[in-house]
């Protein structure tokens, strides 16, 4: 391996590319060299090599040298050129679909945080209507791309060409469940609940009717519900039916935040030690799962981490269970999630720069 | 009857007692004879004959009479005096069932906001630990004590002497679940998921931990999972047992409104038309239950008025629903209610002065 | 004049179209006639005669007939056929500016809630740049406009043929400044300074980068600084020049309501006393303004009602004043004035319909 | 000096002293020996040595050590014990008073976070009514206080024994002010406004009714109107008098952040590119003030952040300016800049451990 690695962003106007900005610049192994940041820059700042990063994201400014940072016109020559190997793609899922083959092709690692690369099953990518669904590349570009949910597929990331980050839905009910399903504790027949609720950072930076403050500030609505985007990712993550689950989102009046809470029946009765057990033993090398022992975990506490926050309440008799998961969906749920990706594609301890 | 009704309200100080005054003083019936508010008054408020209501609610302030209006102290006789025909409590439990026996000996009807006379099994009162649980006197007060749905209990509210105002989540969750389980739609083996989310007024004007708004803000968080004292109220009314319900409440970051998203499945497939058809059958004569057909409600829409919003979706298969209903806590969850009973319990119009 | 008053409105798609249907509909001089709503259709919705008005504000819908109402393509056949008397323009500048001439030769009167009336001298329109500027025809309908803040105008207003509904931060700074102005205390040499803070429905229901919930929220932001429009109202109606005051908006984290905080210098030193009855013998007759003796008013008293809230503090020598008021710019601030504003061009009592 | 700085922390359950702690724990400089967290403990929790701090503030919960820190009984043996060099008092006034004499004995250098030792004239401190007011032994211990603003008195902080970390609003006035008093721009005969509005935070963390989410959410409310706690450390620092500066604060619904707007004439007019200069001059050498050139800031800027942000506009004449500024009230305004002044005072590089 290289002895520094050069990263590249492209789509760092967005939220989550703001995040991913600012851990990648104060990332402890990639401090000497600043992302490169490329993407469409108007006309009239050509001239001056792009846009000064924090003219785009004021809060980035320092006292050091963030000041010279700046979006430039991306090209693959500018990638080639600073020495890229690995690009974050925090773009719509077309862009990521059309310039994933490309980027592969010229030898650079990609990290995608769209969900143009996570879907194995035909059937499950069809709401997304992708133009190249059905061509040989895009096949042959599935079959080695990595879902990158750490918890789950460290092996398999870690030397990954391509990772396709999770959604932040997906992330905060992956988690929550597989340790249950995978140790044959839940009961199928009587069918799973996810009831997610998410800050509007999740609904991205287009100012739209439903992303309106009127809208949204002291307000509460379901959407999507049986239809959610997000769906495929969870039924393929987990291993379930259609029929086995109902993931119903929500749109909270808050700027970020995932909490999801996730209902099942258990074949057998459990006790809580028990239970607790099974999440023990499954995230016992996970930097960056919490487990909450004596309380319900919060959206608060969870909020600007990098953490997945879970914990979880049984009924009298232990024959159902209440489980609550917390991140923040622009971190675990999108930018800080990349980076964990990052780390442990490239071999580095997996919490680097991330607490 | 009389020609005009009295009024009192004991426990104005509180959120659900100033939307109270609110509507009862904008009540066309009402009009002519504003209600008495009493309740305790310290000692160097006596003097001036109480504490006038627009220092406690600033925001009742008009033009017109209000500024006269006083809290003042609370005696049997004042309300003697005044004529009283009906008796609101918008106080603690505690203080509900202490004086509804002496209220109702007087002659008096009530509309008690508070949990105090709502359930009718031992087991679901046992959380509440009332001091006066399994005497007589109790159990022939409970006999009379109509549970205030009207949606529900319209023909025994009529004429009752003592009417339980029902709880704001109780009312969000047998709203949308009665329906479908009168028409025996539902199939309770598979288990009823009810996940509401509630705004801090629901919380109670004291100051905690709880109501900072440094908690409260830019969060969310489930309580009482399992165990929260509206549970006793929903099987009751629902004829459900405890093993065929799970009610999560969580803690929204808004004044007021309360979002219910309830999970069913059915016995058999259903077809959109056919269960909009059950539950236009079951409310064709609610005037504040507002049915919607081609979106689900929002929080937004039925905060500051007395409706119950209910709408829902299919899956594809027609096995199950996803129904979501939405009202504000204190309207059609605790004032706009005691109201509503109040108009049926005098045979007047059911939504006189709510709409 | 005719028994019944029948109204239209232009604009009711925003949010103080919002507001004007609701006071409309629940006035109890126009409970007969239901206003027509009028603007622009969309071709699929011709067939069914418009668009249901509870289609665009869901939560106007109730038992009773307000499901009927529609948004109907407008012409000025339409109003004819209809007999409107009174027309309400919710509508951006350019559209009232171009529609009032032809409203006022077909005989109707106009209440403007836009800025295209509001301004007397050229040099405080020019901000605008009306495409009419200059011509003979604006002029003179600016000479039979009337700026329509009753506590001002009142008696222009009983009778007139076009009201200029006044902006909603200039009523909020106009009326705790004109009873000290008037009364010859304020020392205008050292300057008036009026600090502005607006929820963000005052930014309207356009969806933009300002207006979007992560821009907004948790945030605050100084905009416009000695640049925003409607200083020329406030030096237009007060008497002052721009030398003379500063005037800086802000942008609140909260639906609605205004809150200006006011600083003036005394010529000589006032009392508290003497402060408090300039103020109620100003405002002796004035029905929407409540003057607040030992506290100040705050946003949440204020909104959701139609009153102008203003309180004051003297320093300790009586040479200085802060001063503080409250409006909710949807109401008092626009859609509420503008009812006021119908029931003194009318000789109705001035408050009807609006406490 | 030791090779290493052993820090102590009391106050820590408070929300400045939660930044403290994290601040504190990421430190460059700091990481080798976490800081020792004293206070008062309950019984209970004697046993087990404390309560450990991810119970109190469960988002510092990490993988590493965290989970071992302890709030520890306080004694200034433990202290001795520990080490410890520096000590932070994030304490009410009233314990800071009280401890400070004894810290200073036993050779503790001391940071404090309260107004206890800011104010050097008498008739400032009034306010506090502190008990030991006018004895030699406080007369002495303010002697060697310094008012800890690095941008003001970076000197005398180096070395200092005794800082008094300033307030958060007398942060966010004092540093847009002085560069232009201390320019001699300013004139003072037409009076100073400086209109600040601060997040909840702080108002500390006690439940009381203002910080109620239901009173402080979607409202805006002025307080302490002429009468407010910081003007002491305004006038001392600014070298105002009382009749040249009015100071207003006002209660934002927002967790934290305070913007404050200040008004000044000038004695000349000044071109905006004089006045920059002059701001560029007096901060050249402080690495945590952002002057904005071309926009003016916002509180989400400065939030969680230790950054004071400045910017201005100038009228037309240059004959006034409205300058805007921002900080985080929890970080620049206490538990950032009480980090700073550690830097400052033990000769660390200013911005160390807070970009």
């Amino acid at each position: 391996m290289k002895e520094t690695i050069q990263t590249a962003v492209i789509g760092v106007t967005g939220y989550a590319g703001a995040e991913l900005a600012r851990l990648l610049l104060r990332h402890p192994r990639l401090r000497s060299t600043a992302p490169v940041f490329a993407g469409r820059v108007e006309e009239k700042d050509l001239a001056r090599g792009g846009v000064p990063l924090v003219e785009i994201h004021p809060q980035l400014a320092d006292s050091g040298g963030n000041g010279k940072l700046k979006l430039e016109p991306f090209s693959w020559q500018l990638l080639a050129d600073r020495g890229v190997d690995v690009l974050f793609l925090a773009t719509p899922h077309e862009q990521s679909r059309a310039w994933v083959p490309e980027a592969l092709e010229r030898g650079l690692r990609v990290i995608d945080l769209s969900a143009a690369w996570r879907l194995t099953e035909a059937r499950n990518r069809a709401v997304y209507a992708f133009e190249d669904e059905g061509s040989e590349r895009a096949a042959a570009i599935q079959e080695q791309s990595v879902y990158g949910l750490p918890e789950l597929h460290r092996e398999r990331i870690d030397g990954a060409r391509l990772v396709a980050n999770p959604g932040c839905y997906a992330t905060s009910v992956i988690l929550p469940l597989k340790p249950l399903l995978t140790a044959g504790l839940v009961d199928l027949d009587r069918g799973i609940i996810a009831d997610s609720k998410s800050g509007v950072s999740g609904a991205g930076k287009a100012p739209t009717a439903k992303t309106h403050f009127m809208y949204a500030a002291d307000n509460l609505s379901a959407y999507a519900v049986f239809t959610h985007r997000h769906t495929g990712e969870l039924l393929e993550q987990l291993g379930l039916t259609a029929d086995e689950m109902v993931f119903t989102p929500h749109l909270l009046p808050i700027p970020r935040g995932i909490l999801s809470t996730v209902y099942v029946h258990f074949k057998e009765p459990q006790t809580r030690a028990g239970v607790a057990q099974v999440y023990r033993d499954f995230f016992s090398s996970c930097p960056m799962v919490r487990l909450y022992d004596h309380a319900l975990p919060q959206i608060q506490y969870s909020v600007r981490t990098n953490y997945a926050d879970i914990g979880f309440q049984l009924d009298g008799g232990g024959r159902r269970a209440v489980i609550v998961s917390c991140l923040d969906n622009l971190l675990k749920g999108a930018a800080g999630q990349a980076v964990q990706n990052l780390n442990v594609m490239l071999g580095w301890p997996e919490a680097e720069g991330l607490e």
